[in-house]
């Protein structure tokens, strides 16, 4: 059963720290399995990573196979039907356009003294991107995942995915293709993360990875980490719904469920100060369950995670949500504008009934790979700002040096770093000669 | 004997490698150890940080003493000199300076069909910052971290800061007195971060840990990944300096060793177009060993990691540069600005003669918290972005849904999610009835 909450009641404070702290992911450990995997690629490079394919994938690859040909992603890509294709380029234009916006300045200035200060932005060179294979091969994400990366001007951008059997998903190709992927690798798991990272004699080692997966991937992302960049590990969605009198039960129902027939560890909330919406939508939930395709995924989810919180006010809502900083937040509010004023943590809102969260999923323009387990409380979806990195820029005259100098000398002395004041020193005794 | 290369040699690639992939740094494998620290730190809190504390820093605490009082802190900044405080200040300010430029902004725009989008950035509430203790207790990298995190707005920031036999340095409690630093906790280890990242009955919990730290601090810093945000884990420090005819090989010489006297594992090379240069900086280093106070480290830092490359010319040396990606770049060349066009990797830049790496370190502006070990190919040094998070924004309009819906509704068909769609269809028959 899913937990019915009120702010109000005496034991609310326990309840609601346990659902926060509720653990809903089992991580299995299998830290020592991808150990041994990325030593192996690394050690054998294209050899590990075919007999890894062979035995994980029930595939047989030769180094001439590990990437798709020209020749199969056109036959693949020809068996899209053309509503599908119009719907992906549709959703490949809103985000690129979304996303171009999110390219940072460079700024450079002189200061008085005649210093310039500043800093530049510069892509990555190369980038892979992990796309798991089976149920969860989302062509929605090879778009969220690629397109920022050719924003940010990534020169070099490398797919892999697993073909388990070799069933390979045309839908992930074409999105492969209008994100303008450069490789495309038919291998997945940690031997792909590790190929990825370290190069082998066929796949050329990329310097960030970004990408879902499961167990094994996420602890090689976490292995690999260091050697090259990654984005987040990231957790099972999550969607929190703010509701208000007045909203349609079954548009929020609906909202709520299709975070839950993603994953059993999915978690769907909503917090209202309405109790007949509360109720209305939990009846709403429990009438679709019995005919949704994947109703024993979402019905699993809804049961052991999901929760309905009754507040006395839309500003207790918010403070709530703000506790959970969750990863998708729907505002179905009459004025979700001024609620979402009040929101301090969250990875993506929703302003509003007439946007439910699966607009952002595929074809608002905001990154569908947004921050779960919380921590939006430090981290952001993802952007253009993961494919670039910032060097900074200084440039002393004399006379600059001349005045903050000396100051750079004295904190050089106090941390007992001779060499550090006696560069500045040598400059400014110099300038005295 | 540090490494003298000739980049027009036949055997320069392979030795250029070897350069590339030298392991400095001995990462002891602590993971176990730190593993049981954080366990145990969290099953028992204050208890267990205090036994910890007292095995490895000799120093007996209380709940009520593991935070530096109010008059221990005045007592103990009292002691600074008035030159020395002076010289923090004009750091912290121009710190100050440079990084409230970085504040990002916040954007919202309207689409011809009524859709609203946009994002807004939001501070971390909590933040905490590792200072190490005894040799490397830098004040310049508490004002390097914590100014970031306070220009960006973070309502609480805590210093954990380990004071082996309870030796405190003034000059560490001053810079985070200047910086605006909310609590200072005298713990260190595996313990004060698992402290930081879970809390105990003294210290809450915060969201994101930033500052560098040993292999045990950098261990778990690791492990609390994903509970909260982490900056990047630190190797150690490097510089490259590129230079051509004509200049100061002293002052090159001082800029290399003010690398090289950090550690026994930094690393300074100079890569230059001119024999003669690459001559007398050798020279002048060797002459500079003989006598800096840190020759013992300096010494072992050159003979073992330093290198000197010559190139045919300066395009040369900027793509071997690009190669290295280093955390600090000196141009000292004629003509430094179009010498920094050609760099596309590295943390940060200084142009010209006039500009000693060790200004950056203390009060150029810019952050000295830099990424190492070839990292800057895909990240930043530390800035008010690794304190601030994004949310992103969408409101539909029944116009923009009835634009924009069906795309989104036939994608989730094809990724087998009804809810997806249904929770768009649902709106649309409406809009339709």
């Amino acid at each position: 059963m899913p937990v019915f909450l009120n702010a109000t009641d005496p034991g609310f404070e326990t309840q609601f720290q346990a659902l926060l702290s509720a653990k809903r992911e089992d991580s299995p450990d299998v830290d020592d399995i991808v150990a041994g995997i990325i030593k192996d690629v690394r050690a054998r490079g294209d050899a590990a990573v075919i007999e890894l394919t062979a035995k994980f994938d029930r595939l047989e690859l030769t180094p001439e196979t590990l990437r798709f040909s020209p020749q199969e992603m056109a036959d693949l890509i020809a068996q899209v039907p053309d509503h599908e294709r119009a719907a992906l380029e549709l959703a490949a234009e809103r985000i690129r356009a979304y996303h171009a916006r999110q390219m940072p300045e460079d700024q450079s200035w002189v200061e008085p003294n005649g210093a310039t200060l500043g800093w530049r932005w510069t892509p990555v060179s190369a980038a892979g991107l992990y796309v798991p294979g089976g149920l969860a091969s989302y062509p929605s994400s090879v778009l969220m995942n690629a397109i920022p990366a050719k924003v940010a001007g990534v020169e070099r951008l490398a797919i892999v995915v697993p073909t388990p059997d070799g069933q390979a998903n045309p839908l992930v190709l074409l999105a492969a293709q209008i994100a303008g992927v450069d490789e495309i690798y038919r291998i997945g798991g940690a031997q792909a993360i590790a190929a990825l990272a370290y190069g082998t004699e066929t796949i050329a080692p990329v310097d960030k990875i970004t990408g879902p997966g499961n167990a094994f991937v996420a602890a090689a992302k976490r292995r690999v980490f260091g050697k090259v960049g990654i984005d987040m590990i990231a957790g099972p969605s999550e969607i929190l719904v703010i509701g208000d009198a007045g909203q349609n039960p079954d548009w929020i129902a609906l909202d709520m469920l299709s975070q839950a027939e993603h994953d059993e560890s999915a978690q769907s909330i909503l917090i209202t100060d309405d109790g007949d919406l509360a109720k209305a939508v939990s009846a709403a939930i429990e009438r679709h369950l019995e005919t949704l395709e994947r109703r024993a995924i979402a019905g699993a989810s809804w049961r052991d995670f999901g929760a309905i919180i009754l507040v006395p006010d839309l500003d207790h809502a918010a403070a709530l949500s703000n506790r959970i900083a969750p990863e998708h937040l729907e505002l179905c509010v009459n004025d979700p504008d001024a609620l979402a004023e009040k929101i301090t943590h969250a990875g993506a809102i929703f302003l509003g009934a007439w946007t439910p969260e699966a607009i952002g999923d595929y074809v608002g323009g905001p990154n569908h790979v947004l921050p779960t387990a919380r921590s939006a409380r430090f981290s952001s979806g993802l952007s253009v700002m993961d494919f670039v990195k910032r060097t900074t820029l200084a440039k002393m005259t004399p006379e600059a040096l001349r005045a903050i100098g000396p100051a750079a000398e004295t904190l050089a002395i106090s941390e007992s770093l001779e060499a550090h004041g006696l560069s500045v020193r040598a400059r400014l005794d110099h300038l005295n000669d």
